[in-house]
C-alpha cells in the first residue's frame, strides 16, 4: 500500500474511533506507520486530511460551498437543488443513506456526521451569511435540509418521497429563504 | 394476562412485523387468541388499536392534534413548543429517541414511524390547514420538525443542541409559518 493510502485508512479508523477533535496527527501517523511530516506533505492539515477521509466515505463534503456562489436571491433553490441531486445520485446517495442510518445507531458515525454538519455545513453557511445570529440561522437552515433528507430518503414518507425534485425545491425554498434571512425575533404575544 | 393486554401485545408484534396497512384485525385476534369482536369492543377500530399500541411505545401520537386548537396566528409556535417539550420529557423523550434511532436501521420501525408521520402528522395537519396543496405544505412542515428533532436530539449538533427551548421556538417558527401558509409557487427565474 502507498503511504498516502496507508494514512487515509489509518485516519478513517482514528476519526471514526475518536472523532475529529480528539484525534491527533501524531496518532494517525503512528497507526499508519509513517512520519507525521508525511501527512502534512500529502494533506496539508488535519482538516485537509479529514476532508479526504470524508471524500473516501461519502464523497466531497462540498454540498454547501458548491451552492454559495451565484445570485444570493436564489441561494435556497441552489442549496436544495444540489442537496437533492447529491442524494439522488445512485452511488453517492446510497453511501449517504448508509451513513445517515448509521448516525442514528452508531455513536462513532453519529459524532462524525455531527462534526461534518457543524464544521462543513453550519459553520461554512454562517460565515457566508454573516449578520446577526448567523450561526443560529445556519443551524435552523441545516435542520430543514436534514429534515427533507430524512423524510424523503430515510423514511420515504409521502407526499415528499415521490414528489418531483423540482416541485420539492420550489415548495421547500420559501421557508428555507426565511430561515437564512436575518429577522428580528418579534415574538407574537402568547395566545 | 387480561384480554385487552393480550390484544395490545399481539397488535404490537403484528404492526411491527407487517406495518399498519397490511395487518388485519383477524390476524391480531388469532395471535392474541381472542375473537376479533373483542378488539372492536376494546379499541373501536384498527386505527384506535394502532393509536393504543403507539401510546404503549412512545405515548400518545397527539403532538399535532394537541397543537391545532387556538389562535391560527400562533400555530407554528404551539407546534414547536409542544414538540420540543415532548422530546425533552425525560421518559417520553428517551422512548422517542430510541424509536427515531431504530427507524434509521430497522425496516419495521422505519415503516411504523413512516405510517405514524403520514397518518398522524401530515394527514391530520393537512386536514386542518385545508386550501391548495395542503398535503405538500403539511409534508414540508413535518420535515422541518423532523429536522429540528434530528439536529437537536439525535445528532446533538450545535448551535441547536444547546439553544434554549424558547429561543429555538422563536428562531424556527417564522420558517414553519411560511411552510404552513398557502403560497403561489412563484418560482424565481433561474440564475
Amino acid at each position: 500500500m502507498q503511504a498516502r493510502e496507508q494514512i487515509l485508512q489509518a485516519a478513517r479508523r482514528q476519526f471514526l474511533a475518536s472523532g475529529y477533535r480528539r484525534v491527533t496527527l501524531r496518532a494517525i501517523a503512528a497507526d499508519a506507520g509513517v512520519d507525521s511530516a508525511l501527512i502534512s506533505y500529502y494533506f496539508g492539515s488535519k482538516r485537509g486530511l479529514f476532508a479526504a477521509v470524508m471524500q473516501l466515505i461519502v464523497g466531497p463534503p462540498d454540498v454547501i460551498r458548491h451552492s454559495l456562489s451565484g445570485d444570493p436571491a436564489h441561494l435556497p433553490e441552489r442549496i436544495l437543488g444540489h442537496v437533492l441531486a447529491t442524494w439522488e445520485d445512485p452511488d453517492r446517495g446510497a453511501r449517504l443513506v448508509a451513513l445517515y442510518r448509521r448516525a442514528g445507531s452508531d455513536a462513532d458515525a453519529n459524532r462524525l456526521v455531527r462534526e461534518l454538519i457543524e464544521g462543513e455545513v453550519v459553520k461554512v453557511l454562517a460565515e457566508h451569511l454573516g449578520g446577526a445570529h448567523a450561526s443560529a440561522r445556519a443551524g435552523v437552515a441545516a435542520s430543514q435540509i436534514a429534515g427533507l433528507v430524512f423524510m424523503r430518503y430515510i423514511l420515504q414518507a409521502e407526499p415528499l418521497a415521490s414528489m418531483g425534485r423540482r416541485e420539492l425545491v420550489d415548495r421547500a425554498a420559501p421557508a428555507l429563504r426565511v430561515a437564512l434571512s436575518p429577522q428580528r425575533l418579534g415574538r407574537l404575544p402568547r395566545s
